[in-house]
């Protein structure tokens, strides 16, 4: 392994740490950061050292907040009386981009995952069950990853919640959009089948 | 498309400017460098500021120097009177990598492209002369690009430079290495034939 100037270095383990860059890739950001202007590289310098003050999660709903307040909690939301659980602060933007949704939201701060030791402990239920009741929720949406994990913190939570005054409903399973038949793995086929609908 | 904050926003679009990165992947890695330590972001954001002062191209080969000079240009490699033309800092250290090679570099400024509107008027050329003399280069190796730059840039300076007393080479073109017979375009396959060896 060549030995690069040092802060060529750590600049390639910091990119590392993206999801899915190895040591090749991190390389050739790093070279093509080199050939940056000064004044872009400045501006990223100054703009990541401020994004711990800039976005914050919301104390309410855990997505990310604005200067102006968490848009995701504006009262005009609040009067379909359905609350969505998501996994993380990106999940509202992919949510919010179907254009299919126009209620509150609760980001989890984690979810169960045996394997890793993560218990229900890593779940602030409480928090969860007193918004719940403030909000007067009357639809929970479970909208978790179709993973192992997912669907160990969606049966989790209908079964902590089930006898709250709501209905608890999950995503669909089923082909993606765009998929041709011999593209799709049998699990998925199996919950499409399963989950068939009157056409 | 949603409307993220702001910051988020502008952190995507830096990211964007990393090669091979489209907005999906920096969407991904934004989302996770919010996930990082506030200490993490603030040395990350450190070190990008700082990299224009802590990393700049040595005044003669063009190589990226240290603060205790370029390790390149140092007098131990002189001896071999060899100097090898690349196209980007970068390209000296995959060159260190194989251990085949002891003497000096030369980074060319840009490679020629009629297509990019890049000229000759891009290469320095009197100061590459000017360090063929004075360094009493041998052998001059070019080392660039397998692509219509980088022979069109190889071809200009075999015309510019040869009358010199010195000799000229290029890089061998052929299979690269642990390639399959199958995996190989016949552009390739031509040059490997066309400079087969004695075995």
């Amino acid at each position: 392994m060549i030995r690069y100037p040092r802060p060529l270095q750590e600049l390639i383990e910091n990119l590392r740490r993206l999801p899915g860059v190895g040591v090749r890739s991190a390389e050739r950001f790093a070279f093509q950061m080199l050939d940056w202007k000064k004044e872009q590289l400045q501006d990223f310098a100054r703009l990541v050292g401020e994004l711990p003050s800039r976005l914050v999660a919301c104390t309410e709903c855990g997505a990310i907040e604005e200067p102006l307040g968490c848009r995701f909690c504006h009262p005009s939301r609040t009067t379909s009386q359905q609350l969505c659980v998501v996994s993380s602060p990106r999940d509202v933007f992919s949510i919010e981009q179907t254009g299919e949704y126009q209620g509150l939201y609760h980001v989890l701060e984690a979810l169960l995952s045996p394997i890793d030791g993560r218990g229900p402990e890593r779940i602030n239920l409480a928090k969860l069950r007193h918004r719940i009741e403030k909000l007067r929720v009357r639809e929970l949406i479970i909208a978790l990853d179709a993973t192992l994990e997912g669907d160990a913190t969606a049966l989790f939570l209908r079964r902590e919640l089930e006898n709250l005054p709501l209905s608890i409903c999950r995503l669909a399973f089923g082909l993606p959009m765009g998929s041709a038949f011999e593209q799709v793995d049998s699990g998925t086929l199996a919950r499409a089948l399963s989950g068939r609908r009157g056409f």
